[in-house]
């Protein structure tokens, strides 16, 4: 059942996209908008959008309203996914099996498709339709503050200056939480806040959302290690060649998955009040300890 | 008086970006906001927060009381210059007479600390105080419109597609007015909202941001010609160098002064119902006939 509501998103999602980021025939447009596009239909799960619809269906509210702002994040996510593979960054060819956008679009027109989806992304975020501009606004400021300085791009500033050099698990654990907490806690929030969640309601959310990033962080890990180059699209081993600091590396395989469990039942416990309409949060939490790519 | 006001205005920006941008002493991320600073503090004329302040002047209200929303369209300027410095665009080792940030930082940091300010920007601009959600909301996506695609992004990503190439003059044109001429008219515009003008006043100051914006991007081109190393801080002849298209490699010198004086004239012409509230924007326009950087 939620394996279908997933797939519904996804096609939501990706129609949506697909209007607010047109295909241009036009030249000398057509090949920027071509590499933001290649990049953002290159079959990314949608983890951030149903995230924020599947919180605000916590809520009560039907997520599925909620599409310009959901889109909004994957823009955000795809933007930062093009400029982490860049050459100065982590050097990667392929990507979800595909290759990366600067191996086919040049890194020049790569650095540009991510700062337009980025761009773009509040345009979309403040023109969501039927929300209060002050919602809006708050629900741009908090997926900005996530998304900049101290969040993602900051924790991709630890990563970068972090590389070989193995650091602290306190300084990994920030440069998780930075990189990738940060966006998935704003796209709960966001969800959350569109929907007009009381503020109790809010800070259940948010601890849903700390501990769901924590898990998917440590699963990534483990994956990095266990999974298969076919099912990640990606080589295997990649962290450890890259003396990159994840939660196996610094802990231990068996160590990093009792953690991941751990924050998985934490996460489901701060569910307890939205009963069967959290039911969405609840399998995608669950699934986190099953996933291969 | 009027070079007075503008220091007086400087002044202001570069204490108020003091307290938006903090240094950190903090590592980790003390190096990257040490890279943003670095470039935001680089002695930039500060035209696109006055130009916001001074729009909103024109129509009576201070220009100061919009400090946050004139410093984030300093950190959207200032993130381009950063992304544009970069060997896989524009490749340039000095900017102001000083290293550019990837030769201080490395290309890594630089492409963080321009997306860290573009997105620090969007939050500093949603967190202007005193001003009503609904007219911030519009403000913002003013801005992130500009910004974007179909604005600066898509401008440098025209320019970087077409170096070599020589463009029709029209291809020029267009690209100068999506790089450089939508960010000046949205910071114009953005002070104009910001100070709730009519609709016939924001009509006529939009009038005048693209005739200031296309006078801006002449008298550029011909400064690369005519102006000296030491007053631009970089390398005079680079755009020939560089194989790019200006308004005077595809006309003339004395047909690009000639362009650039009658932009000037028509920008003077839109300003007339502003009588003396509009005397800053007024010498910005003249300034630009005679600016030696």
């Amino acid at each position: 059942m939620w394996r279908n509501y997933l797939k519904q998103r996804q096609v939501q999602v990706e129609a949506a996209m697909e209007t607010l980021v047109p295909a241009r025939a036009d030249e000398p447009l057509a090949e920027m908008m071509k590499a933001m596009r290649y990049s953002l239909f290159a079959g990314g799960k949608r983890l951030r959008p149903i995230l924020l619809m599947a919180a605000a269906d916590a809520v009560g509210k039907d997520g599925g309203s909620f599409l310009h702002a959901a889109c909004a994040l994957e823009m955000i996510h795809t933007y930062s996914l093009i400029h982490d593979d860049l050459p100065a960054m982590d050097d990667d060819d392929y990507r979800r099996g595909m290759l990366t956008n600067h191996k086919v679009f040049g890194e020049g027109m790569a650095i540009l498709a991510g700062d337009g989806l980025l761009t773009l992304a509040f345009e979309v975020l403040l023109s969501q339709p039927d929300s209060p501009p002050a919602t809006l606004n708050r629900v741009a400021r908090e997926v900005a503050a996530a998304a900049g300085p101290a969040g993602m791009v900051g924790g991709q500033a630890i990563d970068l200056s972090s590389e070989g050099k193995f650091p602290s698990p306190q300084t990994m654990a920030l440069m998780h939480s930075l990189k990738t907490g940060a966006l998935f806690r704003a796209s709960i929030r966001s969800g959350a806040i569109l929907a007009e969640a009381t503020e109790a309601e809010l800070a259940s959310l948010t601890e849903f959302a700390e501990k769901f990033g924590l898990a998917f962080q440590i699963t990534d890990d483990i994956l990095d290690v266990t999974g298969s180059d076919a099912t990640l699209g990606k080589p295997v081993g990649s962290d450890e060649r890259n003396q990159k600091a994840t939660y196996v590396t610094v802990y231990s395989l068996p160590e990093a998955q009792k953690m991941a469990q751990q924050a998985v039942t934490e996460a489901l416990a701060s569910l307890e009040q939205f009963g069967e309409k959290a039911w969405v949060l609840r399998s995608l939490a669950e699934y986190l300890l099953t996933r291969d790519s």
